[in-house]
């Protein structure tokens, strides 16, 4: 199954924002060069470290990382070490997280992040590391610095193919493009939620553009809230969650309004029908709700619950599944009944890969949504199957 | 599969509170009469409307109900009409929840509790009523309301077997008990997490003694909490959850300490055994909280995880995928890294029907537990091959 011969912005809920001509993905953003190698962490010759750099000194970025208690290595290593507004490089690799891998795994990630500064001339405060993959597996270190420095000695304009192979763990496409619109080039390498042999899914992204982006946090926040915070394959976050857009600045102009939105919810979308045995993905709409958090909450319920989730995966409009999931979410109040009439569920019986959920509460005037995939045997096979 | 002809306690986890006789579970505690008619719901003749009442007027009582925000008609009407500290009768069917049907639902669940009421030469508000079945569908309430009288002409203190039929769905096996102890008589007829056809679980559990108990909803609420509030088999609280304990004082003593909680404890266990394609039974002990809150927000986070639900399916003790829900659930804080020596999932591998797992934080005195269900392929085949 792959997508890549389709249309970037495919998905019937994105919008591409005026013209955009797409470029080659492998080409990445003016001022930004990247290269993979293979140093054995996932086999059979495939890329599994990547080295991306930035070669404008005047860069601004934004860093954002998991919150979850249980962070892998990388992560706390970018939370104490790395300056997130200006990153100049990143180095990841895949085919292991480095996650639950105590003091030996931050020594691991911190000694690929110096060696990646090592090569490129940087300090390290201004590399990101990222990893993906096993958990709970010691990194054989030793390979994985030596595919860095393969890496630095290929960097190239056109490396971002192998940077984004290099993210890539069971993924049954990759998740990439470059675009240009508004006089600015924008290239972004995404990895899913696809099963990593035997952990949980990591979701990472990488952004660069050669656009003048001066408050990249606000502008990736935003971005990433209404694209990546709002998608669900199963409800657990990640250890390893990465997200980082570098802006080089060297077009001179500033990135056209809903350009990153539009490419992130694309990636997202992605992500969420490349997850684990997924099949469909289904967006709910809640409306009406009291407020803000209690639509978001609502709808996460919904998303979530797997018995929604099995009724998309065998195209069952069981709105009353919908009814008791929100019915919980509220939990302790009465919504009279929800009835048929409330809950816009057809589509769920329909043959389509993007399934429309809709949810009228009477309670207020706020609105949420959330994109989930279904719940299928193929999820239970990959979950289950895999030991440890 | 069935677990009738063995012995009542049988899960490692619960302990019999001192010397305890087993009696036929037909037989209803002293001061007792139940019934069970067939008025089409279920179809093949099966039971499917019964009836139960306490012939002692100075009965007390303590009825839970489903928090569920959509709840359905039965819960409403328990909320609005009966008395739930002295409900002398139940009245219930199976094969239709009465749940999403509006008002005219309402009025069915009514009827059903005005005509139990009337047969018995009691008021409304001394009734009872739950369902439990197929949501959305229209009670065809003539049907309902004969079997009710077909029951009422039948009443019987050995008839706990067929009010026990009366509540089961697709539960595999029937899950009722006799027993007396300490001079007193306690029965109990309880229906679980079985597949609905088409729709979610619903838990229903009746209790009746002939011992005094002067504060029925003090003593319902401490044995719920340890038992059908600390059990999970999809996340999911039903529209129709019910508990009803009722004593009738008959034998002029009190409940023996422990009695009430060990016979809800196994018949929670057991509904989590019978969950919807359930296999294995896993109990995760959190430690070491901050918080009594905490340990439980921790240990809900795990048992509901579809990552370790798979794994004790599989019989995978992938100690990473409980580490990520422990830090998912903490998010924003940092545990530093759990490692494999704080967790003790050996018994996730085993090849035992009941697992044990145990999680210990640093950060505190806090313990929680919860009993949960893995997730298989029959999960996934009864909730996606059904459809409306």
């Amino acid at each position: 199954m792959s997508r890549a011969d389709e249309p970037f912005f495919r998905s019937r809920w994105v919008q591409a924002p005026g013209r955009v001509e797409l470029l080659d993905p492998a080409r990445l953003a003016p001022g930004f060069r990247a290269a993979g190698a293979h140093c054995g962490l996932k086999g059979s010759g495939k890329t599994d470290v990547g080295l991306l750099v930035c070669d404008a000194e005047q860069v601004t970025s934004a860093l954002l990382l998991t919150r979850n208690a249980s962070a892998a290595a990388p992560i706390r290593v970018c939370r104490k070490v790395t300056d997130r507004d200006r990153v100049r490089a990143a180095v990841v690799n895949s085919g292991n997280a480095n996650a639950e891998t105590g003091e030996a795994g931050y020594a691991d990630a911190l000694a690929m992040c110096e060696t990646a500064a090592a090569h490129l001339g940087l300090a390290s405060e201004q590399v990101a590391v990222a990893e993906t993959g096993t958990i709970g597996v010691p990194l054989p270190v030793e390979a994985v610095l030596g595919g860095i420095g393969e890496a630095a000695g290929r960097l190239d304009p056109a490396g971002g193919g192998a940077f984004s192979d290099a993210i890539l763990t069971t993924d049954r496409w990759p998740k990439s493009c470059t675009l240009r619109a508004g006089g600015v080039t924008l290239s972004a390498q995404a990895k899913g939620a696809g099963m990593i042999e035997p952990g949980f899914a990591t979701m990472l992204c990488f952004v660069q553009t050669d656009a003048v982006v001066e408050d990249a946090d606000a502008a990736l926040r935003s971005a990433v809230d209404a694209s990546f915070e709002r998608i669900t394959v199963d409800g657990q976050m990640s250890t390893n969650d990465t997200v980082l857009l570098q802006a080089s600045g060297t077009s001179g102009m500033p990135l056209p309004a809903g350009l990153l939105d539009a490419v992130l919810l694309q990636l997202a979308i992605e992500i969420v029908a490349d997850g684990e045995g997924a099949a469909r993905v289904g967006r709910v709409e809640v409306s009406g709700a009291a407020s803000a958090g209690e639509a978001e909450r609502v709808a996460r319920a919904i998303a979530n619950s797997p018995l929604v989730k099995t009724a998309l995966f065998g195209r069952d409009p069981n709105w009353g599944r919908i009814a008791q999931a929100a019915g919980q979410a509220l939990a302790g109040e009465d919504l009279e009944e929800i009835g048929a009439d409330s809950i816009d569920a057809a589509e769920l019986g329909e043959d389509v890969a993007e399934a429309e959920i809709g949810l009228r509460l009477e309670r207020g005037e706020h609105n949420a949504h959330v994109w989930f995939s279904d719940l299928g045997y193929e999820y239970v096979r990959i979950n289950a199957e895999y030991t440890t």
